[in-house]
């Protein structure tokens, strides 16, 4: 089974300390992401700026982009971004113009699963040919004391059955990874867990431990 | 019955475009607003920049956050947004906190219809204290060919009577407001058909001409 691989949200307010974080852990990780606060707040240079200091890196625009498709792919593709985010309740014809334009720059699209979606919805993503999703244990709902528990893990499995490449997110800690085990998850994603704490390079090995050990 | 506002959907994709478009609109609009587009091209500085050109415009800023409510709500509130987006897929605890810091900016958050919202999600809306929502025609969907028909206005008519100040969008003519008549609509929101028209001010005119008559 191929190794999840390892990704930083950067969401700062200020590009410069995204830029800050990102060079503390850049070499650790696999997967940069302008996170939507960073993008929000200082729009998609930060894509260009991640991109021009990052050339080997996948670089994720997580815009959640809920319509204007074309526009938005646009936006962060022309900058390097490798892949961009939708949310789950974009309508499909948005889905398709934002992936028909990451196809234009070899890119690619994942959709992000908040609120009431369902494998019925999964099915028609898949069969218009988008292959990512990212499983989110939201930020807010961290913060009212949800955890992670079996149905997450079992709706992460059923979506990675039906030929979707998940990534994971929400609060995570290399223990949590454990849980994921047998699973072919496609990137694992954390945030201020590792640039927000005195040794990143050791925050990330940490991840990256569980992962070599439980992915062989 | 208090008459429907006008809002112009500012979604250039650099600032200075978007600010002469300003210039030549804002006389004749009551809402300023810094689209999706146009917040990820340039950040929240695009409120920032409005708020100071426009102080006594409402300015609302359209982030349709799915996520971390209070700080994208600070990014922009702090700058001088009167309101903010939510999309419909975002969780509660989202929705609350995003809600919290709009009311200590005395703003307020508008909950984006995409998807497969339901009158029951509106309803735990309400229920928490939100009292706004844009109904949407995604401009996908009308790229797709989608126009209005009979089960738009009937929901619109529906969320409204449920106590929802509803906003309306989507490719609308001065024509189409007519179908919306005996609603107590919160805005009509137009975009394109605004600032690119060779007379700005006349096609504002022919918007508010039918809102005059029909809103009495």
């Amino acid at each position: 089974m191929k190794k999840p691989l390892l990704q930083i949200a950067l969401d700062q307010t200020d590009l410069s300390s995204a830029l800050d974080a990102a060079e503390k852990i850049a070499p650790h990780v696999d997967v940069l992401e302008a996170g939507t606060i960073l993008c929000f707040a200082e729009g998609v240079r930060a894509v260009s700026e991640l991109r021009s200091r990052y050339p080997g890196h996948i670089i994720l625009a997580d815009l959640k982009a809920a319509d204007a498709g074309a526009v938005l792919a646009e936006l962060v593709f022309s900058r390097g971004a490798t892949w961009m985010t939708l949310i789950c309740s974009a309508p499909l014809a948005t889905m398709q113009a934002a992936l028909d334009t990451a196809k234009k720059y070899s890119g690619d699209v994942q959709v992000e699963l908040y609120g009431d979606w369902t494998f019925e919805h999964a099915q028609s993503w898949l069969a218009m040919g988008i292959t990512q999703a990212i499983y989110h244990r939201g930020r807010d709902a961290q913060a009212a004391g949800k955890g992670w528990d079996r149905d997450d893990i079992e709706r992460v499995e059923k979506l990675s059955r039906m030929g979707m490449d998940v990534s994971v997110t929400g609060g995570l800690t290399p223990e949590d990874l454990r849980r994921f085990r047998g699973i072919p998850v496609k990137c694992f994603i954390a945030g201020r867990s590792l640039y927000d704490c005195p040794d990143p390079a050791k925050a990330a090995g940490e991840f990256k431990t569980v992962i070599d050990s439980e992915w062989t």
